[in-house]
């Protein structure tokens, strides 16, 4: 039963990173970044995520506004860079403060 | 526009909240609990939570086997009491050093 065990658990994983992800994306976009900074930033700090993930969540973000993008040509390559909007930085204020507060409740609880 | 917005932060609030609620519960429920002091701890911590979100998280986590129910008479009322499984003990443990890594690289990129 080993990877029913194993599917319940990338489910739940899955369930707990999706939510902290998009926190993530908007924070580490404070800065310009285009993906294949943006993925390193993510994973230096230690949140490793694939580009089959990173690049639509890209999209859906600026689709609602939260983030702007850009193409510029940079080392002769066309690169398309992404920065929070003013929106963006609003929800992250919004979205950092729940993070705080679920984060406490979670301490206690732990 | 402001309902678009709100509309737009409460569904990646509720993206937040729903992987750590479940992190949450097993936590809490370490200790046996019925719903009704389950919904206080969890609120003594911080954490609000519906009956209606709650009830449905308990018996999922039950189908899945990392909890177990067990109905008791209790101040003259049938309770269902729940507490975590040995696999739900297992999981919470690993769930919970995920979110600890995911909690280690949001705190360097907030």
């Amino acid at each position: 039963m080993m990877s029913v065990e194993e599917d319940l658990f990338s489910k739940l994983r899955m369930e707990l990173r999706r939510g902290n992800l998009v926190l993530a994306v908007l924070a580490a976009l404070k800065s310009e970044h285009y993906g294949y900074t943006l993925r390193k930033v993510l994973a230096e700090a230690g949140l490793d995520i694939e580009e089959g993930a990173l690049y639509p969540m890209l999209r859906r973000l600026e689709a609602q506004g939260l983030l702007m993008s850009e193409w510029r040509e940079e080392d002769k390559r066309n690169k398309r860079f992404y920065r929070l909007s003013r929106d963006g930085a609003v929800l992250l204020d919004e979205l950092t403060a729940e993070w705080r507060a679920i984060n406490g409740a979670l301490k206690k609880l732990i």
